[in-house]
Order: C-alpha cells, then structure tokens, then sequence
C-alpha cells in the first residue's frame, strides 16, 4: 500500500471523482468562507486542498497545521469552481475534497518565507536545506541532473566509456595548489585531490580504451572567485585517433544537444571557429562575448610618432598596444557615464581612458571633439576615423599601455558597455546564445618574473605539426593544437591534441625548465607509458557547474550546487572545516604548527 | 578525413573489396611463407593484415615492427583463404591486404606478454597501463561502465535525479577512521572525505527531491581486505514517502534489470526474503551464501544436561551456542579433509571441531561413530539425528561455543565444505545465482570492551513501528527497518528506513550515549533539517565494486578499477601517497611528526 497515488503537481483533471493519496508539504494555508484551502507542495508542484468544516476530524486538523508542515492528504478530486481555475498551474483545473489529514512531520517556523526572493546568500547557505526547497533550487538541480542524463546518453551511444580515476592520487606542484591527505599507513607522505584526472585519461588512451568519458569532482585549493569552487565537477573527455576538427565536432554536437534537450534551445548549426590571435587582436580576450558587437580597432601601428605622449609610449614599447574601440552612437554617452567607464578601466590598471567623439568627420580635426586631438596629427587623425569605420555620431575609445592592460581594461570596457543599457538600447547587444570554438592558442607564456616560459594549457599539449622544432629554437612561436569552446564570455571547456611521441614530450619539459630527473619524478609514469606505442590523441573537459549556471540563468555557480562552499571555503550548513581531535592528527603522523590567532570574516 | 573507417575487432565481409583504414597494436607478427601476418589489435579485437612481398615498401615496414607498435594501416579487405577461417574472431573470415603501412608509435618490448596469464599482482599494478590493454581488463572495465550505464537509465527513468554531494566535508569520528584534508584558509581545520552522502541524502530528501541518487566515491581509511579499497563507489540512493517493501522491490528490480542487460542472466522472479534472526539461526551470517544447501541445526537446549564439557558448557553460557552441521553423504569423507577443517575453523576461534558419523541411524549410539559419542546421553543422540534430520552415511560437525565464535567459525565452515570438490560433487553447492534480502536487524550491537551500544547499521536507521520506547527500556531487543541485499555470500548493498523525527533521532542517540550537546556538535544540521517536517525516507547504497566485481567472475575488486591502491594503500603506477613540499605543509599549517624510520613493505 503506498503513501500515494499521484504527486501534487501533477495531479490533473484525470483523475476527476477518483480517490487519491498525496503527500506534501504546507505551502500556503488559507480560511475562506469557513473552508480552508491547503496549498500541498510537492517536487512536481502545488495543488489545492479542500478542508470543508463537514469533514469535522479534518477540519481540525486543518486548522492546526502550519506552513511546512509535511502532510498525507486522501481525498477525491474534483473540478474547481467556475472562476477558480488557476491555469499558472498543472492542477490548477481541479482541487482535491480532503477525507483523510495525517500530519506526517510538523515544522517548527521557518526563519524566512519561501518565496522571499531578497534572502542573503548567508541566510540561503546557512539554512540550505530549506533554500533548497525553493522552486528555483529545485529547477536548478534538476536541470543538471537532466544536463549530466543527456552528456552521458550522448556519450555512451558514441562507444564512450566512463571509467572512475583515482581521488587518492599524487601531488605534482605545477598548476593550481593541491588539497593534500595525509596518509596514516605512509607517515609523512600525502595524498592529493586530483586537480584533473589529464594523466590518468592520458593513459587510458594509451591502455587502448579509445574513448572515455567521466564527470568527476576536481579540486584546487586556490583563493575563491564568483565562479569558483573548491570542489568543481568537470566533463572529462578523450580519445585515441581523431584529428583535432573531429573532436571538436564531437563536441559541439554534444553541446546542441544538451542545449537542445534541457532548453529546447538550437544553437548555430556549426559554431564560428576564430584563432587566438584574432580574439586577442579583435577582443583582448581569448573568450569574447560575442553578444557584443563591438570590437578594438588595431591603432599602433598609426601612433609611433604622435606627440599624445600616452599613445607614442604605448605604441613604441616592447609588448606595447594603442587600440580604438568604436562605439556607434556613443556621442551622444553623457560625460558622467564617460567618466564612470574611466574609473571602471581603472580596476584593470588602465591609468586613463581617452576617447574622441566624431562629431563631424567632414571637418576633419574640427570635427572630432577630446583633449586630446591637439596632440595627435591630422594624418593619425584621419586613420583612426577610417581604421575604426566611425560615423558622425560615434565615440571612440583608447587603450594605450602594455598589452596586457589594454586587453584587459578595453576588453571588460567593451562587455561593461555592450550589456549597458546604452548597449542594448543601441543595438549593441545581441540576446542570443553565440557559442565560439577558439583554437590555435600558444603552446608558452613568458613570465617575466620568473624569467621561464609556461605552459598556457598544460605541459603535455601538443604543438602544431612543424612547430615541434619552434619548441628549442622559440618557444614563443610556438602555436599549440589547443581549443577552447567560449559561450557568451564564458568558458565552458577546453582541450588539446595530447603529445604521444616520449621525444616531444620531452622537448616541452625542456622548454619548461624541467629537467630530466624532475620530469622522471614527477610524470615518470606518463613518459614510461608513452614508450610503449602511445596512440594519437587528445580530448577536452567542460566545467560542468559553468555549463549548468549559464543554462540556469543562475548568478552564480553555487546555485547550481546542492551544498556548496563560501568564498572562505567553508560549508555554513555542516561547518566544516573544522577542527579533529589529537589523536586523529597522531595517526596521520602529523601536528599543527604554532599559529596566530585566527579571525575568522 | 579520418585516421580511420572501421575498428580492427569490427572489420567483416560486410567490408569486402572496400578498402578500409585501422589503427591499433601490433598484437602478433609472424613471416609465413615469405608474407607477415599481423595481428593488429584495438579495442574491439584482432583483425589480420597480410604484408606481401610484392608491395616491397609496406613488406619493409612490416618487417621492422614489433609487438605493441602503433599502426595505421590502409588496404583492401578480402576474404581469408579457404581452411584459414578462425571463427573465434569477429574479423575471423576476413583479412586486410596491406597498401600502406604507417607506424604512429613505436614501442620498447614490454616487460611481460599480454597474454601471460601467470603475473604478479605487483607487475600488474607496476605496469598498469600494459596490464590494462589486456582483454580480461578491457571486458571488466567496460562491464563496469555498462553497468553503471543501466542503473543510471533505470532510476533516470524512474524520476530519481542525481545530485552531487560535497567531498570535503566534516569530519564526525563515528563510524570508520576519516581521511582528512587540513584547511588552507582556515587555519587549523579539516575537511573529512565522506565515508558515505548518507547525511546529504537525507537532507535531500528534507528538501524535497523526493528521489535521489548518485554514484560516487567513499572513503574510509581501515587496514585494507581483499575486497576493500581507500576510495571504492557507492550506487548511493534514496526515497521519499516509501515504504521498505517497495524500496525493496525498485531496487531489486534494478539488480535484476543489469544482470539481465549485461550478463543476459535473469535471476529469480522475486528475490527470497530471511529475516537476520533466521540467518544467524541457520547459517550463522548475516550474508548467507544461498548456493550451498546447508544448514546450522540448533542444538543448544538439546546439550544442556550431557556429559561432553565443551557441549554443555557453550549450553549454558550467556550468549554461549552449540550447533550441528549436517553433511549428506559426508561419512565418506577422509580423516584427513576432517582433520583440514578442523584447522580451519580454528582461524575464527574455534577450539576444536567435533563430528559424529552416521552409520547406522537404527543401531542407536552403536550407530554412531565418534569420541564424543560416549560422553553424550542417549536422549541427547537421538535429538542430534532427528533434528538434523541425518541419514546413513551422514556426518555431523558441531560447533559450541561463544555464539559469535559458533557462527562465525561453523559458518566458514559450511561455505568451505560447500564450495569444495566434496560440496560440489554431493550435490551441496548449486552454481547459480542466489540473491536474498536479509530484513529485521537489530538496532544495536552490544560492546563488551567499552560496555556500551553501538548501532548496527547507523544511527538514523529507524526502529521498526512500535519498538521506539524499546530504545529506552531495552534496546537489544530494538529492531531496525534495514535491509542488506546479499548476493552468493556477498553483502551487495544495505539500506534503512531512517528516522524522520527528530524526537526519535535524539532517543537513538541516547541510547548509543551520544550526548545532546555532542548531538548538537556532530548532527547538529541533520537534528535542525528534521524539525522542518522532514519527510518519511529511506534508501539503500550498493557497493559498486563488488557488484562489478561479481558479475566479471573476477578474484578482486582490483581487478574492476582500472588504477587501484594496493594493500599498503599505495598506487604503484604514480607513486602515491608521496613526500610533498615543506612550503605545501606549511601552508597548511601542518608540520610532521618526528617518527621512527618507516620501513616501506
């Protein structure tokens, strides 16, 4: 005999004059007419209640109960009243005429309303449990449940296996920070949290599986941005024998289909491909929105000999860029919000923010309004006006200052504008879904202080065929078969053709700065696997909790994650972390050192 | 264009005359008559290349590889000469003459033939890439991933949704010991990695989701058996608002559902269901290996007044036990197998075996042949036969003693005789699948050592419907609404109807002396989540690696892992758990202790 017969929400017109079991919790409870109406909540939805005071024992029963409260209601359904119907809801055709209230579990008073759409994130993660009976947390959930269905439908109809890698794995102290586990039966060696299961799927490949999928936890112990978890999940891909364009297909379909599926939503039938360098030189990003339709205009070319001395510095310096960005209709941008865009740079170490309004192009230098048009001559003048395709009516904004800053400032400036309401009112904003495959990204970095390349991707990405020999002669140079998939300024994942030849390999350790011995020591496994006819292969892995929120239209990725961390790292339900007892650490053979006293926020 | 058109395991005469493209490993090469054959293997099988001496460029190549070499070969498919048919292969009929011959990878000799069924579970973990390229290795794998597949298909369907839990969580010293991850940021603190989701899952529920799952890792960091791991996976699951019958019957129907689809087997219609008290009773286990048909035949009251000290003594101790084990057709067996399991027993604190021979039922104690008989009273005799019903030819075993000893002792002892070349060659053991549903544990087991209650299964499992006041006045009489589904002797999985009240919660922990004020400290967010009309609920998690391990008929959970630790906790691939970074330890602010050289096994 079970609970019930049919979920609350979806409790319909098909069962009209049948008996029907419910169970739920007290979502609304009002007195009307000397009737009270019970609003059941279920996972499916809401749906009415009828308590009728002939229904003595009931009636009671209804009176007493609160918001919360978990019920079982048995009764008869029947077609609400002309006028009642509620068609927001799947029930809202019929209500139910309750003979039987059990009150299941009652509830104490809720600290906050379910419906309070203003709570803090604070009071959210603290109570998460209730939070998460909030409509949206439950939608939020599901979608990702259907999201990670529908990736491992797709997958596994492709021959892709899912095989588990190890969580209790080895600390190679390249990338991020690891998380560390102290091992008790080992004293004094540790454990790390995978931050990616790369080597294991690596020789999986090698180990002839072919293909693999997994969605799995991956850890970093870094400090926490909006869209950062210690613990994250990610859709970890790879495969043995496919060219570059192949898995990238493989992908982007995979992709539509979950847009598809989970949002009815069609994405381009083929995704825009675009190189590094032209998102670099078009955006200053290598994940561009591509909403906005805005874009720089390359001007340093054009400033080596002005007098503006900001722009002849930038545009003579190693590593130096001028660029223009053009905003149509931006003359008519009042001073205030102007000067708001210059602060705005700022955060992103952009020391000013020059612009011009083309006020008359006609007039030549008459025609262009700014401090600083008296500094730059007419024939740089004239370029910028034709470089940058700009109307009479249009404002253009400078970036001068080594590239790095100019990319940054004028690339967040672009997004900031483009999703301003001066954006989407001039036509600058597209609110759509624009996904875009980056590709040919640097196989190395220079860092300055530290005087070594590094790696942009990962150490065993490998280099474009008849760039190998760039990785000894100028790593600079040296493009990587590397891609990236951008959705409207967000990664969503990213990849690579993998090295398998132990020569190559070898040749960006180098490059790297790691030696034979550290090599062997770290990633000695790997080289041992590549000597044993290592195939062809690559692949690529998506954030999954990106993915979600963005699809969500969540605010942040802690939305999309049933317990999630704080900022500080810290589960504000369960408390955690915190402390053990002594003898647990004596196990683990280790102690805490000495500390200051800690504040904790 | 691809690297490749078919797989080498899949390539048939529907490919004839076509010419086709194939990747993989050199598996075997032979020179035959002035032509080398390659066995070209991927993950799909073999499939033959014939290299001919007419196509000298390709004979070249082929000449020079060797075992384990990555290839890409291109050529025609056509069929195999007649009586050179091996019908063994997919490809069997066919064969693939060469045009060109490609090698992507070379290899350095492997350290142990693929098909060297003889190795050391240290090579194989040593080399676990090489081991994995082994097809037993590829079927268990890919079994696992199917399995996995189907239940996620299964509860898909049925609405359950798959909701990640936190890995870094808190640390509750209850059950198991806990791996545990120190906190950067906050100083001084640790994360636990979960031993189990069992409380996220049950907030989830308090939540509303109404039906939950997830396959995920635990941990739990105890000296390690054959058939356990640091990290294994839980098919972790849970209801809302069913009762334990029908929990039951989903969760058995998805067993049914995967040994069907992956083994095509179909186990029974409905599963059997014992209740724990029977178990003990007759078999001495709580996971009894239904296959072999024997049973224990109480005994106890019968020895109370006999002469044999060992008999009596068990008889009329406290928890003290004496059972028979009948063996048909056992009076055969030799002295020397007696004497064997007389040993044997010995492992699980038995301090003897006796047994008696049935000879003769009808010449009374003459009949029966034994040391003890002469110690034993007449009355006492027949009893033995009658009620254990033995006939001529017959042997009895005993077991008396502690209870615990008793069962664990005469329990081994059954499955030993059971599974032996006697058992199976009497008609003792049925080779089949035998699942069963152990039902009605107890709530608590008794500690002599530290004079206190410990709870069976754990502390949110709820008492059965009226034993809740015997939390207090008697809680070993308390019996629990939990459910272990065992297969063949093996504990598949285990689950409970939980608590939902947090009045009963606070009893259980009383009853397990848990204080309010460590309640509130440990629990306190599950004892806060349940006074929020927390639902009715209950679940089950099923030990994935057992399952697997299982079905692929394979010696050890290791073998359905595809990077699994060894006995010492130890990756022999990468070397973990290592030495870090004092700066990482640092960081953490965590120092070593200063310990005795560890010798490493």
């Amino acid at each position: 005999m079970s609970m019930r017969t049919h979920y609350c929400g979806q409790t319909t017109e098909a069962a009209l004059d049948q008996t029907v079991s419910l169970c739920g919790w007290v979502h609304r409870r009002r007195d009307h007419g000397g009737v009270i109406f019970i609003d059941l909540r279920d996972r499916e939805g809401l749906v009415q209640i009828v308590c009728a005071p002939e229904q003595a024992d009931v009636f009671a029963a209804a009176e007493s109960v609160r918001n919360e409260f978990c019920l079982r209601v048995t009764g008869v359904v029947r077609s609400r009243p002309e006028g009642t119907i509620n068609n927001n809801l799947k029930s809202g055709k019929i209500e139910v005429l309750c003979q039987v209230l059990e009150v299941l579990n009652p509830s104490v008073t809720p600290p906050f309303q379910l419906d309070d759409d203003n709570l803090s994130e604070t009071t959210r993660l603290t109570h998460r449990v209730l939070d998460l009976r909030r409509p949206q947390m439950q939608n939020n959930l599901r979608l990702r449940h259907k999201v990670t269905m529908e990736v491992r439908r797709y997958l596994d109809d492709l021959g892709f296996i899912d095989v588990e890698t190890p969580m209790l794995t080895k600390s190679t102290p390249e990338g991020a920070r690891d998380y560390l586990v102290p091992s008790r039966v080992n004293a004094g060696e540790f454990f790390a949290l995978p931050q990616s299961p790369q080597l294991f799927k690596q020789l999986l490949m090698v180990a002839n599986f072919d293909r693999y999928y997994q969605i799995t936890k991956c850890f970093r112990d870094e400090d926490l941005r909006a869209d950062r978890q210690p613990e994250f999940t990610q859709i970890d891909c790879e495969t043995s024998f496919l060219s570059e364009q192949e898995i990238r297909d493989l992908f982007e379909n995979m992709i539509r289909l979950i847009f598809n599926k989970c949002l009815s939503v069609d994405l381009d039938a083929k995704f825009p491909v675009m190189q590094y360098s032209e998102a670099m030189a078009l955006y200053g990003s290598d994940k561009p929105d591509m909403r906005v339709k805005l874009a720089f205009t390359e001007l340093t070319h054009v400033m080596k000999d002005v007098d503006f001395k900001v722009f002849a510095g930038a545009a003579n310096m190693v590593g130096g860029r001028v660029v223009g960005l053009r905003i149509p209709g931006g003359g008519a941008m009042p001073r205030s919000e102007i000067d708001a865009y210059t602060q705005f740079v700022g955060i992103y170490g952009a020391k000013g923010l020059a612009y011009i309004k083309v006020n008359d192009k006609a007039a030549g230098r008459e025609g262009l309004q700014s401090p600083i048009v008296k500094n730059i001559h007419d024939a740089a003048l004239a370029q910028i006006v034709e470089l940058t395709g700009a109307e009479n009516g249009d404002l253009i904004f400078f970036g001068a200052d080594k590239a790095k800053v100019v990319n940054d400032a004028i690339g967040a400036l672009r997004i900031k504008i483009g999703h301003s309401e001066f954006g989407k009112a001039n036509g600058l904003f597209e609110d759509v879904w624009k996904p875009l495959w980056v590709i040919d990204f640097p196989m190395f970095e220079y860092d300055e202080e530290s005087a070594r390349w590094f790696a942009c991707h990962h150490p065993f990405t490998a280099p474009k065929d008849g760039h190998e020999d760039l990785l000894e002669t100028d790593p600079g140079a040296c493009v990587a078969k590397a891609y990236d998939l951008v959705l409207n300024g967000w990664e969503m994942g990213g990849g690579s053709i993998r090295i398998h030849r132990a020569d190559v390999q070898s040749k960006v350790f180098r490059a790297l700065n790691i030696g034979a011995e550290e090599a062997q020591l770290k990633f000695g496994f790997l080289l041992d696997a590549l000597q044993y006819g290592a195939p062809p292969h690559g692949g690529l892995a998506f954030g999954l909790d990106r993915i979600v929120t963005m699809m969500a239209g969540a605010e942040s990725i802690r939305d999309v994650i049933a317990f999630p961390k704080t900022q500080r790292a810290q589960c504000l339900l369960t408390q955690a972390p915190s402390a053990v007892d002594e003898k647990q650490l004596r196990e683990l053979h280790i102690r805490l050192r000495a500390t200051e006293p800690v504040v904790k926020a």
